[in-house]
């Protein structure tokens, strides 16, 4: 344990929970990693008093979360039961809100997705009517995998928005502002009776990879989401690294560009999202077909009076110059803004995912050349640039991940493991 | 305890430390930062048994870390006897080699300077001037505070490069390869007898910052010295954070500017050095100087064949348009950069340092504008930035807070507290 | 006449046409101009011999170009007979091919429009299919102007391409080669059987500016259109500079933007064209509309799949930020290429045209201001930035001054006043 | 003679000087160009009647402008006598004022060099410090050629400012003013009782190239001098083109960079001069040095306190990176600006001067890959951009070609000739 830096001259381990919280939520955590799984093995490992520990599995024990197996088999001797975390102890609500659908899915504990579905839905500033559509579509998806809305025990949603973690505010941009106001937490923790916690989307699909994709047991990594706008998602020393407000990772929003002639959502300009998001490939799309750079571009616009992104990446693999510049170019951007990622947090593995970065075979490889070409050699030594094959599912993972990690966190797990499921806290009014 | 999220679908507590040496630690952890400060009480707080409590106090008490003092008077029977951490057990020497000057000093262990010196030494590719110089100035300032050799615990260095911090090798940019490949730890270990340990310099005045200035008690925040170069340290989550390979915070190095007239020190083009550095001031300086568009740096160039960054200051401060720009132009270059800092960190504090930030008295007002306009609103909402009161001596504050925490670090403390001095360690050619 | 400077230290008059050339020409513009309204007047004006002047009269009467008057009245004695130019000597035929319609017209010798229409057309790479589309229109309007085609005293044509003006030859942009090679001027002469003269479209609105809009009289200044593409006209000293290849004035090619994710037409990138054209500001309008910046533009593509440029400056004038700021960077960009312009030419007046020019209000006052900001306050000084109020007819109006300027230039007039019409050096295959 | 275009819908010759003035300057150009060498000659090429030719030529011969010589032997009769241009009538002085030095020459009315000297000297606010050194150094050249200052017919200077050609005013840039207010014509009219002509420096030495160098008989071309500032002269259609102000040419100042930090002399940033001047240099190499990116120039700088250009290009010479760099990338910035100059101007010829294009074997290469790069295809098809081999004389020949020009115009020749020296003209006030 690398002790942490902030009290005088004199470095502190920040201010404790209890210790009953602290034993409860590290013994737990030994048992569920298989680090310890037996008592003596608690006693060893943890080096609590065998009173203590007996005291904490017992808790657990009750609540579900820790169930004690066969005699194990030892050369001489009654040999000691074996402990084990139970992931079916309870269930998880996780949902993805995007501009354009919603995800929303059923976890247990290990963030195993039970079920899950995906329903078309335009974001509008009306924020009413996309929190009826997943309401709705939460239900669906606990009806599909035969789960009663009581054993949910928490449910994690991740939102296309900055958000103030620990007040659960989304902070929306210009033009949005009936979501900035909306209490997301308030709303799903009446209406399901479990807890709730909400982050930015990106922020839980860098969770999502650091828990089952190519990030696993990876220190200092970054996500990097680039679809309609562009976001991050930084790990840092194992740890999510939401920053002070919760708005770190904002590479979307770092200026890589001198232009100023394209408002950013953030209101800004010259944001790495103007430059390098599907929006902005969509916007160069139409100047080649309108100006007739691209002549395929042209032809498809005088055809149906708009393109669509597909036809620049089409026209990028029919050798169309212009296609395969724009598609360069924003990788290129791309590129620049990781680079200063990482000549900033020197991450050992940046992870790419989203729609646009499967555009063009090349796009890859141009992200990469150019992080190699503006970062410093140092950071990019043994840095590996990758895009994710996890796919559209790590953000539902991350969310159950954060719920989970919340839920036997030492100050929340003391709080409800006595009432035998998180549940209770909504039910009395008594959230932490 | 916030568990790290590296082991599949479930956090893992990291690859942890022998018991022993973890409760180690932590038994002196919590004396040291007076959580505890009698035997129950550590029992108490730690959970910890009985026995393992006594056995870890009595090794710290072996090894002069903590005494027991005076029995202290409770209403009823007698008092356990006070606990308390012994910041004059050992010495640690603190050094900052500087481009045009050396820093030396002598710290308790509580970081507390008891001698320091500085020695005016222009660093050249040869290093081993560089370091005979360093030799003789630690000799001078152990001379000062009157202590011998032998009762230095560790020594920590600072250098004006990026150092791969485990393997404590600096990265030396293009031209100073000598550096490259010079084993500094091996020298001072060898020539003190003591256990060393290299960081950046900036890292390490962040670490100071983080003890002893401004950034007390804030999880995270970043560092960002203007001198000759540009250079920054970053803190998450109460920890510094090095990246992967110690090339963490390489703010100087992001790309900020277009052009691609000056070479960087690493080689490329368009670094935040090239334009916000005294370097480039001075560059700045000449410049209109010899164009004529600043009047009076034209004629002290006539005067004296050439301008310093003082004259610069001194025309800005006169009313000089020109210099009035370039000094401001700078401090909005700094910001572009902290502003990416602050949207990818999301820092509660940023702290300034070195020369050029102080050679207007506008420059810190430039840099928040810039920061401003250009980082999300709620990256800045309640951001400060401010210019560190600490000044030069962050540096050897922070190289001492470095020896300090790695031994008293688990593994590292239990290597050694039975030797009674970490000096054993090297004597033995046992260091971890 | 100010000497010409080619020839050694000695300044040379030119390769002169013959004397006889030349002095009918001079004759001939003397009249024209109203220099010279008599007999003796020419000879006093010119300098000419008595002799000199009665033959070139009589080949200029012979011609119909220009007729003698009834005799004025003076006090004493008979007065001389007035001599006047007859613009209804001939008729010219006018066109302009622009990206999406066909201008044609026909005009008398003083650029007089007598009759015009204008048809949609959308330009193609397939020249035969736009070159027959005109061929109709010009049918058309001889047909409406009740004039027949043997009237026709020459064409001229203004195509949205760099026109070599000694060879006639389009010099086309990528994708659009069978341009490059279409022999324009043959394929007219053939047709119509009169001399035909083709220039760049904008070169030849500069010249109807120059002849009947706000540039008449005015020795220095430039004409710039905003619409689909970029393009400039540039008079200096009185005469339209077409530069060596005929390519000068591609003001829309001028790098003002560093990015590189949009290919100009031209092939290359950082074109004025590309940020500032029509066609780039549909294509920021898709991105606002895409990104949800503008909520007003995102609207119009929820509803129609697309949008139009129509509806960005509709957005504009409803107060929509991301819109005006579109509007104000085109405006800003154009005005750093006027800038540039004004800069190297030093014009007294820049006249601006095109559809782009009148979507917003402020378009000329951030243009104006953009000029003043980065010009040398020399050049600005009483430099006027306007729009053209002649709007569309000034390409016809400078079609048709071309063609006269070219018949009554001194070795064209020489060589086909003796054959009575031009039509005569089409007929015999004989022009020069 | 082209007619040019500036009266309504019909073409002007201009407001035309007197017959008398126009046919006396016409009658010496056919004599001067060898266009006619004898009378018979005059009257065929000019169409001119008899007496008309007789006159003028008795006025140029009385002036001394004119000689008739021996009979020329002819087949049958007598032969006509020849006529020719005296270049030794009168003598003309040359002056080029500079920031580091003052140039002056006596050339006869060819332009040839008599005799010439340049004198050291900076160039200061204080304006009667310089005009000082100049009377000096004029009589020096005008003792060292043993002419009389009385047999001087007019002088011409260049200086390093934009001159509103019309009023012979020098517009100084910020801190220059008292520049401004000089009336410099005045005093040297009064100093030496010969008409003075004053232009920009570099204007003057693109009329040099046009008759005595690379640039003869080459209609369109421009000239661009890269010294302490970056300046160009611009010829259109075989004439110098001034522009409305006297201001065009002012490619130093077209913007082509987007830093803000280093105001230029004119007030404004982003100057081509800014970034590929001299000055510009210098500070690039003094930051190089100071910032170590460039061991070889921190070398220097150490040893002598400064670092020269010269230093900047040994550096590169001997294969320093930073210095190569340095002085590509000036060179490309030149070249930037040259394209843009290419595409609105489409010259035939570029010339490049003065001490910067010198540094360097590569700079001319570098420049002519920027100008491919950027520039139309079409305008850059047959450019030859070339370095001078002139150098430094063809200031005072374009001084003095400007000054014969002027006196040889119609208007002036004609205000003169019969008072047998322009010298007359100042010493009656009666200067038009």
């Amino acid at each position: 344990m690398t002790a942490a830096l902030n009290l005088g001259g004199v470095p502190t381990v920040g201010t404790p929970p209890t210790e009953q919280a602290q034993s409860l939520a590290h013994v737990l955590a030994l048992v569920r990693a298989r680090l310890a799984q037996t008592r003596p093995d608690v006693a060893r490992v943890s080096g609590y008093g065998r009173t203590v520990v007996t005291e904490r599995l017992g808790q657990l024990i009750d609540a579900g979360m820790i169930e004690e197996g066969e005699t194990g088999s030892i050369p001489r001797g009654r040999a000691p039961r074996l402990l084990s975390f139970r992931p079916k102890a309870g269930v998880i609500l996780a949902a993805e809100l995007e501009t354009n659908d919603i995800t929303v899915g059923v976890t247990d504990l290990d963030g195993t997705i039970l079920s899950s579905r995906q329903v078309p839905h335009t974001m509008t500033p009306d924020v009413e009517v996309s929190i009826a559509t997943l309401d709705k579509a939460l239900d669906a998806v606990l009806s599909d995998a035969g789960i009663a809305r009581d054993r949910v025990w928490g449910m994690g949603l991740g939102v296309p928005f900055p958000v103030e973690y620990g007040s659960a505010r989304a902070i929306a941009t210009p033009g949005w502002n009936a979501w900035d106001g909306y209490n997301l937490r308030e709303h799903f923790e009446r209406r399901l009776g479990a807890p709730t916690w909400t982050d930015n989307d990106v922020n839980l699909m860098a969770l999502g990879e650091a828990r089952a994709g190519l990030a696993r047991g990876i220190d200092d990594f970054a996500y990097v989401r680039v679809g309609r706008g562009v976001g991050g998602g930084i790990v840092s020393g194992g740890r999510l690294h939401r920053g002070a407000q919760g708005a770190a990772g904002a590479i979307g929003h770092i200026k890589v560009a001198e232009t100023s002639a394209v408002i950013c959502r953030c209101g800004s300009t010259g944001c790495l999202q103007t430059v390098a998001s599907g929006g902005a490939l969509l916007g160069i799309a139409t100047q080649l077909a309108a100006s007739g750079a691209s002549p395929q571009l042209q032809q498809k616009l005088a055809q149906l009076g708009h393109v669509e992104l597909e036809d620049l990446a089409a026209a990028a693999r029919d050798g169309d110059r212009a296609a395969n510049v724009a598609l360069e170019t924003s990788a290129q951007y791309l590129g620049t803004a990781i680079a200063t990622l990482v000549n900033l947090h020197n991450p050992a593995l940046v992870l790419l995912g989203g729609p646009v970065v499967g555009l063009s075979q090349a796009y890859l490889a141009n992200v990469r050349a150019e992080v190699l070409r503006k970062a410093l050699p140092l950071a990019t030594r043994n840095l590996r640039i990758e895009i994710s094959p996890l796919g559209d599912r790590t953000g539902l993972i991350g969310a159950a991940a954060m719920v989970v990690d919340e839920l036997l966190s030492p100050q929340m797990l003391d709080s409800w493991v006595s009432l035998g499921t998180p549940r209770a806290l909504i039910d009395r009014g008594a959230r932490p």
